[in-house]
């Protein structure tokens, strides 16, 4: 009892943190966006944890946890319904980690991280109504669907797939979503000029530099509560691989981006951390510290190189979300293979976990932002565009009182 | 030992957690008002958080908990006084949930609340001596000795009324207050012209979007900390049906507000959340996560009407304080006469209690703040008004770099 | 176990508060500096942050906690080599309180602090190449070195010497290269003119004044968790009179500042705060509430002629940092001996404390920066100072979208 009660403190502070985060990525992206659209991204932002968390509750947690199913597809019926003991109490020894309630909640604070990652991606020229549908399908039926098959107890964790915290599951499930939607909607009015990327400068780096560091405490929630249990031998070794990745991800890709482009970058820096913290997230309580830098210094390294190639594909990522939650959550999925100190796990279980999360993510986002730019239209006028989606989605500034540069 | 350790520390997160809403009251009334005022707003809550702290420690503590009491007033004394035990120990055995320290610190992060909540609604016209002064008084004296009523045993608790972590003791005390400020000192220069509202739009809507995101996060240990321990069942429970509550008030906010006025309001959305929030407060440990999403939902709607109806009534509330706290305060302590799993709660013990503190409160606000406005006045000049608080009353710009539209 | 399990539940959370903390830093450094200059200073922070953690894992927490040492300087080797039992397992018995991987992550947050600290003072005119290569010296070695004496069990630990959690051993050690820094660099452009200061006021003072709730946030974990468990007693009373003396330092800082200047004073009500935070921290655990706050009133009132004095030296320290952190680290560690509840505490030890660490820091910061200002120059051009450091060492803007003022 005393065992189960510090074991759900940890978990519900690990949930408070989960949903911190939410602010985190709602000023990381507005902070990297043009002020016209601010009041957009953050009604997108609400929207995802609001809508999310009550989808979560409808359907979403039955989906992702079944119970036994075919390890595919399996729903265990509408809204909570929590275990109970022959007196009719809640089971406290549903799980010795903590109690029904907290499971849900934890797993429902992650649901909603997913579509925020798309919401980043599309900023700045996605209609909203077809946001807010694709929100409700993605966050609602797709993600949980996909988690439940390995951590839901599926084909992939029957396996020996291993994901610890969503690298895959939540990390990547939201980048290739982030994929699919740029490539579907085209780059932004202005960042393409003869084929060339121009800088869009985001408007406000102190809250994106904010958004990081609030994400980074935050995922000591994500990872350090991922251990479903508050054990001190694997909650505090996640700890410490955590923020060991996210600083080394961050020095690195500072470095390369100085080396290439001989400026300190301050946006690449902190893309780098979160490449680290984003590499991490599958093994952090597999690897030694050691093998923890230098996942995160080859997720920082590969920022760097994303970041260009996405731009050179000609894909208009205004947050870097592709870079940071796609390349980076593959790259972490596939490093347990090599660095896991687990010797179950390997190399090709990691990539057909990839393979299949790439294979059921493309498909999914593919067909519902198609559906839906065929029918009502994803994209906002070139008037709307250009003027701001603040002005013209939701009568309102962001910043009335400010005297703004047009562009 | 071991459960008084894990007790205690639940109760200290909680503790820091409370404390952590001071900094999304301050954002979320700087980013409803405008810049112009926004160091008035800044100086206020800091003026609130540390002279609170200090009252509650002096007087407010032993006010609110006087131990035997005739149950309207007690007084156990002066200044902080820790039982020990035999040896000249802190008596552990003080409480089986945290120790008298925990007790004094957890409590003494709620009253501040009250005077915050007062802060936004007179925002952007009120001088701050007479502010200061009605805080000392409000905070040190009148709720600490209402929340004795139930809280500290006294005659509503004996009554059987119920208020869980406070929809009235902590949200109507300061909502009532809040509407008889308003009421005595007027609206602001140009909110009303030939008797409509004028939309006066807030300054920063980011840092306001991230006040109520913090609040929410603070909610986790304003509700979540009522509970007085860490006990698994209901502390997770709590923080299922806050979270829920906060979501359905946010999205039935927003539907009900975009079906009337036919935008997307981000505001209205925020109100919502923390409508929801203020609803579930009075019963979120004995409610199921249905029940805590309609009493959510209703809150969300009722802070749309409430909103239209406080502008009507030519109140000028300009961050939505009255609907928020006071409306939705009432309508959650009345929800447990509704909703409440605990069959001893009626709704007419219920209203009761929302009838006393309603008396008290109006009655010691209104004596407060009309002697106030008779001695030495409650308002700015139309001058500092116009030209701003921050310039008259403090000398300082809180954004000299940026250049501002006058309005 | 269970024990074990709360008390590293307790530190993995103070753990995370204490990161927390450099997002307060961040913040309230661009906020009381110049909007020019605002890239510079979070590129410093997020250096700071990353390099000081990876730096403390290679050298530093060897070289603060050495095992048996001569008291002066040890270093039990590179890297982290965690204690094992005979079979190969986490040495959980490592430390009644907390694992061996938390114990790192703690120490580690702290350790970035000292340079961040400096980085406020150097504001606004120092190159940043120089700045990092001081952070890695100073975080990497001096301080853990200077810490070895005291924490680590070294020469001052043996003599009685008491610093619960770094009134000396993080705030003052930051604060004396601050002060050699300040002097070593000169005043900024325009902050005298004729032999009297001017005012430059911050850019930004909503994100300045939630820099230090924050801080005041993370100080729950920098002081609770110095405890180095979640013993009830000694955690909620350290809470206790670390809040109260915030609360004490801020109003008597205002109340003081207001009697001879006439304003209300925002700035200088958060940098009482402050100084009371860092005032109690070297006895948070020693003192009774009432102590509590005699020690943070005075050193509020210490901040306020602090400030005045540091400007008649023609000292130019733009966010306060020497009378914040030094001269209030000094006040309290001088204030062990003489309000420390425990009997061995003395004046003369704390003195002989204060001044061993005046020495060791004063002439190590003195060596490393004049060093680096003969060699590479520590201060950027004219041309750079008056066009800000963002243009220049970053080729980026803080906020591109807002009309600013030239100054």
């Amino acid at each position: 009892m005393e065992l189960l009660t510090t074991n759900n403190v940890w978990m519900m502070i690990c949930t408070a943190l989960v949903f911190f985060m939410h602010l985190g990525f709602a000023f990381l992206e507005i902070g990297l966006t043009r002020q016209k659209n601010t009041i957009n991204i953050l009604f997108k932002n609400i929207f995802i944890i609001t809508v999310g968390l009550l989808l979560y509750c409808l359907v979403g947690f039955n989906l992702m946890y079944p119970g036994e199913f075919n390890g595919i597809f399996g729903f265990a019926g509408f809204g909570l319904d929590s275990p109970l003991t022959a007196e009719g109490a809640l089971d406290l020894a549903y799980n010795e980690g903590y109690t029904y309630w907290t499971d849900f909640l934890f797993q429902g604070m992650f649901a909603a991280t997913a579509a925020t990652i798309v919401s980043g991606a599309v900023a700045e020229r996605m209609k909203i109504v077809p946001f807010m549908i694709f929100t409700i399908i993605y966050v609602g039926f797709v993600y949980p669907i996909a988690g439940s098959w390995k951590w839901g107890g599926g084909f992939l964790d029957e396996m020996g797939f291993y994901d610890f915290a969503g690298s895959t599951l939540v990390h990547s499930v939201g980048g290739w979503a982030a994929l699919i939607a740029v490539y579907l909607l085209g780059s932004r009015i202005g960042k393409f000029k003869d084929g060339k990327p121009q800088a869009i400068p985001g408007h406000n780096i102190p809250l994106a530099t904010a958004g990081v560091l609030i994400l980074w405490l935050g995922w000591f929630g994500f990872n350090g509560g991922s251990v479903l249990s508050a054990d001190p031998e694997l909650t505090s070794i996640t700890l410490v691989t955590t923020c060991l990745a996210a600083a080394s991800g961050g020095v690195v890709s500072m470095l390369v981006s100085t080396a290439l482009y001989k400026n300190l970058d301050l946006t690449m820096f902190l893309n780098g951390i979160l490449g680290g913290l984003v590499g991490i997230t599958a093994g952090a309580d597999v690897m030694t510290p050691t093998s923890a830098i230098i996942v995160g210094a080859i997720a920082g390294a590969l920022i760097v190189f994303a970041v260009t190639c996405v731009d050179k594909l000609r894909l208009d990522d205004p947050v870097g979300a592709i870079a940071v939650h796609l390349i980076c959550g593959i790259w972490g999925t596939l490093a347990v293979g090599i660095f896991s100190t687990n010797p179950d796990h390997s190399f090709l279980t990691q990539l057909i976990g990839v393979v299949s999360y790439a294979a059921i993510c493309i498909v999914s986002s593919f067909i519902i932002i198609f559906v839906l730019k065929k029918t009502m239209g994803i994209r906002v006028s070139e008037k709307e565009e250009l003027e701001g989606l603040d002005a013209h989605e939701h009568g309102m500034d962001a910043y009335p009182d400010f005297r703004l540069n047009e562009h």
